[in-house]
């Protein structure tokens, strides 16, 4: 019942959005221009609150959010789990990894608390006039999952496309992050105008995009007004820019989170970040209930879910890194994602 | 941009390195002895804060240093982890193992926060006539990561002879320990002359290189005399001879270090020395920023590095043993690199 009225709400979000952000006209282009010249602290903390769901005792398994994470590969088990138990640790009810085989035994090692599908090949193990059909092998595993996902996080691991194209047909919400910004830097089709899709670029990946996208190179003189116009460039999808500051945009204004943080830059703390996202975008998209200020990206689930991650990982980051200092690993941060959050938003 | 200033840090080095060392004149030999009749414990506490990198929230994942652990076989999983997972602890941001299939799924279970590459071969599955196109096949998968890394471990496992030299012509700092010692032993032109190079040797491992290189036995009534020979005798390689007290030569002076310590000796505290070292000695490198002086010891990176990694485990081995006496094992000793360190160097 809840999964068929989170569809409705996310198509009625997609066409809301097509019609604010894609028919703009002149007027809607300067105010967009105007508005970001005003580059605004998020208010985070309030934003959280705002989002995240009461506990009610009637809901049932599965109404807290149900993430998918695709990711895992031959050197790489540690940023899928790391995704996949940041949702669970911070309130989703389900979480499932997608990876290939040899990769799933070691991310069922890591917890039992996570769902693990071991349906990719390796790259190294396909060759170049088999990959249709491995495709079309994942497609058919994966087809009857989709529509039952609240959010869709996708990194490393080859197999990713149809993923993306069925998250896309499915109008599951997307956040694409690691290796998968790779992919879809080289074939951007794959989420342009997708108002569904949030990108998470570190340093290099964003300067991958801006080369791409824009033609020119990362300028941070005027990093607000290139991020927006990147954001648009990719057909109002949301960009959160990982960095000392983390800056999102969806095409339509600029916030900025600069609360918390840690000075500590250990592996791992983006794959955090990419399965917060997921939970909180698809809180924000439930939540989202008033229909009408679409005029605001402060509206756009996607933004609220960015701004929201940003905040809660920087908060365990610092927490973490009170207490460990430069010990600290992600794992260290995942322990402190809970109670950062109870004590923005205390579950009672 | 980081990276490449770390590469032409290491060449300058280098450089240095060749026209004080191996260019020594008659002169220099001579003050080379005199020296090293001061055999001095080190200050190894002022060394630890003089190299360790200050948290800085303006830089980025991989800046505060990127290990690689060559090992892993059949038999040995543990000793891998250990060095690399000690490396993250001190505050590495990324470490890596490069090990055979079967240790692989070992060593990812062991922590998600490694990033473990399964690419070498067991001894026993491959026969002679296969070593070449093993080896070429090594080769390949490894060449793209060499120059992420500031530093490689190279220990127990086959297929370690093309990581010296890919590791040595990317100018690379190598630190050797274990079985690694067992091959360059027998193959010394691998790192002879090569000043990026550590060796860590116990009592066995000494022995062996000491009856290869010097064709005597150990002297330990001129133990510093023979282990600066040593040193020189390998081109200017620096050894940390592990033992009751530690002692370090670059073939220049020599240096003990003896503070701390514990009178446990289970396995795999060797492993925990050489990811330090293999930190400590990238971070010396990152902070040589003074150009000239490279005429003593203390101005060498390596021995910078063995020095801070010798009193640091012998810390972190001592509080461990307060706590746990003759139940301490190598992961507890682990558990209190992070605070050993934060004791004398704070983060903050």
């Amino acid at each position: 019942m809840l999964a068929s009225s989170a569809v409705l709400r996310r198509q009625h979000f997609l066409i809301r959005s097509l019609g604010t952000h894609n028919n703009q006209n002149h007027t809607q282009r300067i105010r967009y221009i105007q508005t970001v010249t005003m580059v605004a602290e998020a208010d985070a903390e309030n934003i959280l609150r705002r989002i995240t769901p009461i506990l009610d005792p009637n809901r049932h398994k599965g109404q807290a959010g149900k993430v998918a994470v695709v990711g895992g590969c031959r050197e790489y088990t540690g940023a899928p789990y790391f995704a996949a138990i940041s949702a669970l640790k911070l309130g989703a009810d389900l979480s499932h990894v997608f990876c290939t085989k040899d990769a799933a035994a070691v991310i069922k090692s890591y917890s039992p608390e996570l769902i693990v599908h071991p349906v990719l090949e390796e790259s190294y193990s396909v060759r170049d006039d088999e990959k249709r059909a491995v495709s079309t092998k994942v497609l058919a595993e994966v087809a009857r999952w989709m529509e039952r996902f609240d959010c869709l996080v996708v990194g490393p691991g080859l197999g990713r496309d149809p993923f993306l194209l069925l998250a896309r047909r499915s109008n599951v919400p997307i956040v694409i992050d690691g290796d998968g910004l790779f992919l879809v830097t080289n074939s951007i089709d794959l989420v342009s105008g997708y108002h569904l899709a949030v990108l998470t670029p570190n340093v290099n990946e964003y300067k991958r995009l801006v080369q791409k996208m824009l033609g020119s190179e990362v300028n941070d003189q005027d990093a607000s007004q290139q991020l927006l116009a990147l954001a648009r460039s990719i057909g109002g999808v949301t960009i959160l820019r990982k960095g000392k500051s983390d800056m999102i945009s969806d095409g339509y204004s600029v916030h900025t989170v600069s609360i918390f943080g840690s000075p500590r830059r250990c592996g791992g703390q983006g794959d955090i970040l990419s399965g917060s996202v997921a939970l909180f975008l698809s809180w924000a998209l439930q939540s989202s209930t008033a229909p009408g200020d679409s005029t605001t990206s402060l509206s756009n689930p996607m933004v609220l879910g960015c701004i929201a991650a940003s905040a809660l990982l920087r908060k365990a980051a610092s927490v973490a890194f009170e207490n460990k200092k430069r010990a600290t690993l992600t794992s260290d941060i995942i322990e402190h994602l809970g109670q950062s959050l109870d004590d923005i938003c205390p579950a009672c």
